[in-house]
């Protein structure tokens, strides 16, 4: 967990405040939730192994009884700090459907909290930006979602960034195809989201190590290959995967690339993303930038997960874009701020006076502060000038100074 | 704790953005530190009543023999939610103070959290707005914090404001002179903070059971008083105090009072303004609006506080605004925000022209949103224009309709 210094929290502010602004362009609205969950609804098996990471609420007025009474930490505790933003959208919108349009398309843009080893890069605190589109069962859900994050991206510099897209049936179905028994499906994809990582082989090491047959799915990777170049389309999804799979959800991305237009030559089709959580139902994806080798967000269709807390099923698809990935990443101008002007005053100049002038420049449209007099004015200038003040004034007794430049100094 | 749809979240962010730019334009600058701190640190002391109501975090990797072997919550967590931002920011500023400037001035506007039963009007999650000057000995860090929260009140529109004001030092001198001995002043200080609740006797009574002398102060309350009405000032300050106090923080207040200049008459003087926190050693303030009966903020100098966590002591002194209560109060306009428009569109529409149209209503500055028809579109567009959107336009295979406003509905 960090702390953000005035430099940082403003960075940060312009970056996020560039997010919002083109999400909101997009037609998703931003609400709020609290940053506290039931801690049943955090540990309802939504979450994959990010609702092991829940940091826990101790409950209040335990007695050394409870405590010696406990068997488990979910006795102990009676709420968490959410581990992302989707459960808590789900219990939103399970709680709030009537107040909300037919179809809601939300932002969210809030910190979560997550239990893991401190190591470098890695945050228990950090922002997630989420848009989530819910009550559209349609392919324009994933579309729009899409367009907006690309054209996120692109409002803040990163132009070149790339969307990897794979379809949660497509997996099963190659599953299948390679002789993978339903039930021993989850257990498959757990090992082949590791390809990043461990490489084809790794994978088949894997398999194997599990008592899984890895013959078809051997065969595959070995198969020779065309090396020509096919757009974004059924026929390139079909080069890349093993004849005879269920053709639905290919002619659906496909749809998706067609819809995009130009935005289609961004797009990928990757027959290995698997995406960690359970929940994902159909289109899975990532998005990506030539600049930096890990995936800046990702998202999915999780048409069965609201149903868990409403009772009847909604179809939602969702986004979500790290946050602390983008900040480090780019660079926002300030755009139009006031200027910024420092009063350098005298000691024995009254409260009053300097009230009196600081007012005058505010009246003017200035940002103003009042700095004490140093004997030497060199590094007080310095750090106003690197703190991006305008300029700055000196104040006796006797009135207030021209306004000078950091450029002129004397 | 609450949700915050997007109409209620727009118009907090609307609120929060107006008194930060306020705040901004006064020379303060914001800082952001994680929600959770070590629990050593929440529970120093420091918080008074307020550090029994924050939430603990339960320690990770606990066994049941750890649960049987704790004696006290303190032995099962590590940290906690903060339940104010001084404390947060004494931490920070303790290991930051290089990189700010000798003088710095802080915004936090950020939630806090405190375990309060559920009642009407309190919330477990809420957001405070402060600013702080740390490093500032004399009276213009004062000056600054009430004019720079007054100025942001008007912002709001709230330009009946005012601030009553006190010194820790006039209630320990006046204690002292009534006969209260120095040991007995803390006790003292909580009894007559209940002064808007119980009254004078009220006040009379609970000292009395505490065994305290009353004589001198009941003297004090039942003085005849003249009626003549006296601007802020010193000769005003001295009719509400017995003779014989401290003079010193009297001539301070008066001081403060000058400097402030048209904006003293704002300021009333009050003799039993006490402020719950312990940390307290000079001047405090609260801030009223005659539309509401409660204080809308409140603050003060803890010249003592920085030096817990730094070693050596630095002057402090912080104003907190209370944000769930200005957002009940205000109004904020919505500024120039793009227009809004929705393409209410077929079902034999397809996504990729659906995505086309909308991107040229994007390009052309409207915030977009598509939305299904509905066989009725009364219930529909009802619901757009009271989201605020400016018009709508119907799209077919044939193409887009003109559009339309919501006031001349077909």
């Amino acid at each position: 967990m960090r702390d953000f210094v005035p430099s940082e929290k403003a960075h940060r502010d312009r970056v996020l405040g560039a997010i919002k602004a083109t999400y909101r362009e997009h037609g998703f609205d931003e609400i709020e939730t609290p940053v506290m969950e039931d801690s049943s609804r955090l540990n309802a098996g939504l979450g994959g192994d990010n609702e092991k990471l829940a940091f826990g609420i101790l409950k209040r007025g335990l007695t050394t009884a409870d405590f010696a009474a406990a068997t488990t930490n979910l006795d102990l505790i009676d709420m968490g700090l959410r581990f992302d933003l989707t459960v808590p959208l789900a219990r939103f919108y399970a709680t709030h459907r009537a107040e909300l349009p037919t179809v809601f398309r939300s932002i969210q843009a809030a910190p979560v909290w997550r239990a893991e080893r401190p190591q470098k890069g890695r945050y228990r605190q950090f922002v997630q930006c989420d848009i989530d589109v819910i009550g559209e069962g349609g392919l324009i859900a994933e579309v729009e979602l899409i367009a907006a994050t690309l054209a996120t991206l692109d409002a803040l510099g990163l132009e070149g960034a790339t969307v990897r897209i794979n379809d949660r049936r497509i997996l099963t179905s190659m599953l299948s195809l390679f002789g993978f028994a339903p039930e021993t499906h989850e257990s498959a994809l757990i090992t082949i989201d590791k390809m990043d990582k461990v490489g084809q082989d790794g994978v088949l090491t894997e398999l194997a190590e599990k008592g899984l047959p890895t013959d078809a799915i051997e065969a595959f990777f070995r198969r020779p290959m065309t090396m020509e170049f096919l757009p974004f389309g059924e026929a390139a999804i079909r080069k890349f995967t093993p004849e005879g799979i269920d053709i639905a959800p290919v002619k659906d991305l496909a749809t998706i690339g067609d819809s995009l237009g130009e935005l289609a030559e961004r797009l990928t089709f990757d027959p290995f993303l698997v995406r960690g959580m359970g929940y994902y139902t159909g289109t899975i994806f990532e998005v990506a930038h030539p600049s930096v080798d890990y995936s800046l967000g990702g998202g999915g269709r999780y048409d069965g997960m609201i149903g868990r807390f409403l009772g009847t099923d909604v179809p939602a698809v969702g986004f979500s874009l790290g946050f602390e990935r983008l900040v480090d990443l780019v660079e926002v101008a300030e755009g139009d701020q006031a200027q910024s002007i420092a009063i350098i005053f005298d000691a024995d100049v009254d409260p009053k006076q300097l009230l009196e002038v600081k007012n005058q420049q505010i009246a003017a449209g200035n940002r103003t502060r009042l700095e004490r007099r140093t004997k030497n004015l060199k590094p007080l200038l310095a750090q106003l000038d690197s703190e991006g003040f305008s300029g700055y004034a000196l104040l006796s007794t006797d009135g207030l100074s021209e306004p000078r430049a950091f450029t002129a100094r004397d």
